[in-house]
């Protein structure tokens, strides 16, 4: 099947971005809402939104993506706020070969940390073992953070 | 001096809020510039902007504020965005006043956690020592996260 990656939002890929996420089983809907108002907020506002997104398209339909972006109020840190690949295409690669692609774009406009926040829940584990296989290491954990019994791990990997 | 704390932002509260960032010496004009978009967000979308202000006014003239809210995706868990004073009135309990108004309405909506971002920096000492002194504790550190040489530090204080 033709794969292609490409960084240029579509008006359609709102729908594709819930469809997505909600694909996982992973996020709550509140969760849901926040990936789509980024996605819809770049769509209206262009690279001004500080969201960069990079779409894996096979057969011509997004089957994962990614959103990064600097931090604001940071020189040179920059959060990878979603990473998303439909459930019936993991195992390919696609998620890391995402990752790959915000990593260098961050690099190249002088990132030097990329940050992921995700839980620490049991449900976590394979996100946690993909981040730590990407190069990615616990720098903070914060205790009951995204509700009682659901800590938020901060990982950092050093771009350059 | 009268001295009022109110909930409810002004219009004129966006020169406000610039001024007094502005005023501490503290922030650099990309930082100053957040600090208005939250209260011109808070102005222009109510409190479905999820900005919560509190502003002391002495005099009928805003001396200090500060801005917390939810933080996305997290239950019980809030962020204290900015709080801040201006320098001829620092030391009169206005920023403690302002932060227990802060927390205590976090608390009757259910916040079980108040974070507080900063930075490590030697010019942050007093900073760092007034949120040691009010019961935060630091949960992280992320090296030179703001900067090379400018870590983040990540406090929080149990609300209940």
């Amino acid at each position: 099947m033709p794969l292609t990656y490409r960084n240029a939002p579509l008006p359609s890929d709102i729908a594709a971005v819930r469809s997505l996420a909600e694909g996982t089983g992973f996020f709550r809907p509140d969760e849901i809402n926040v990936a789509v108002e980024l996605i819809e907020e770049r769509l209206a506002n262009g690279v001004d939104s500080g969201y960069y997104f990079h779409f894996a398209d096979l057969d011509g339909e997004p089957a994962g993506y990614v959103c990064h972006g600097p931090i604001p109020c940071a020189i040179g840190s920059f959060d990878l706020y979603w990473i998303v690949v439909d459930k019936e295409n993991q195992g390919k690669g696609l998620g890391l070969a995402l990752m790959r692609l915000a990593e260098s774009e961050a690099g190249s406009w002088g990132g030097r940390n990329m940050y992921i926040e995700t839980s620490g829940k049991e449900l976590y584990k394979p996100t946690q073992r993909f981040y730590e296989k990407a190069g990615y290491h616990v720098v903070a954990r914060l205790p009951d953070f995204y509700d009682l019994g659901d800590d938020k791990i901060i990982y950092q990997k050093e771009l350059i």
